[in-house]
């Protein structure tokens, strides 16, 4: 096991910035394109980042130390964030996502008043009891996939324009 | 087909400094981790991006521009920068990686003197005859590529301790 606050904590105050001077001012072309019909495009997946950090991460923890295993955390709807669809720009989704991942990261460092309660548990809705430190290091590993989706779909929009070369880019093959 | 100099510009103008602002005092621990035995760490992945910079794109682009399909590429070994092991802090291979990122893409706006050059075409030594935008094209999303490798490397380190959040967890699924 790897995990430790410090070095979670590390990534998770790093993602929004990263973010958001990798897709500040880029042109739409970028900020538009998926990876076909019924997938994200990187607005998206930004919109699905706040979604998570409002009604996901720590709304969990609270359950945790509040209820234990004694009720099930609500599901959370990893689709709800296209229902809302918003004008808003990039840079301003950006801006929110960056703003309540500070204040996210406050309240968690307030709620784990001592290491122990790294080990206290939860009631997950389908995988039963779950470990506080578990959600934490999904919190972490959860910003690194999307991340990881946001430069797989860029690539997505420039598969024929490599030419052979699609042949050395992992990133173009199909899972 | 979808790639123009601008928007190729805009990615390749902002990875080293995205990567910057992600990596730049982090642990040892998510720089020295790797996927397995003969995988690469963070800080390998930066120095092949170094490499690259040094001795594949612009060095290719010259010579579809001087040769075009005369002569082939020399063969660039994607695995170099692991025979030269440097002790140099992530921070520094980060400030290389943008140093050397600005010249090029100095460079590659010197070189390209009409949207004509896009089609020239050069020698590649296993693909044959490729195209200089395809080579520019490559450039871009080998990027992304190394981007995704960099999160996908350090997502392993924490495998184990998401707990059943694997299974919702794309970037933990190996191909």
């Amino acid at each position: 096991m790897n995990f430790n606050m410090k070095e979670a904590t590390e990534v998770l105050e790093r993602t929004p910035q990263t973010l958001e001077y990798f897709l500040t001012n880029v042109s739409e072309g970028w900020l538009q394109c998926n990876e076909g019909e019924g997938t994200w495009n990187v607005s998206e997946i930004i919109e699905h980042l706040i979604e998570g950090e409002k009604n996901n991460w720590i709304p969990r923890l609270e359950m945790i130390l509040q209820e234990g295993e004694n009720k099930p955390f609500p599901p959370f709807d990893r689709y709800s964030h296209l229902n809302e669809r918003s004008n808003r720009s990039i840079e301003q989704k950006l801006f929110e996502f960056k703003v309540i991942r500070i204040q996210n990261i406050t309240k968690l460092n307030g709620l784990i008043e001592s290491p122990l309660y790294l080990e206290r548990t939860g009631l997950h809705p389908e995988f039963g009891i779950v470990k506080l430190k578990e959600l934490l290091s999904t919190w972490v590993v959860h910003d690194l996939t999307h991340i990881a989706q946001i430069v797989r779909v860029m690539a997505e929009r420039y598969r024929a324009d490599v030419g052979p070369w699609k042949e050395y880019l992992g990133i173009l093959k199909r899972e």
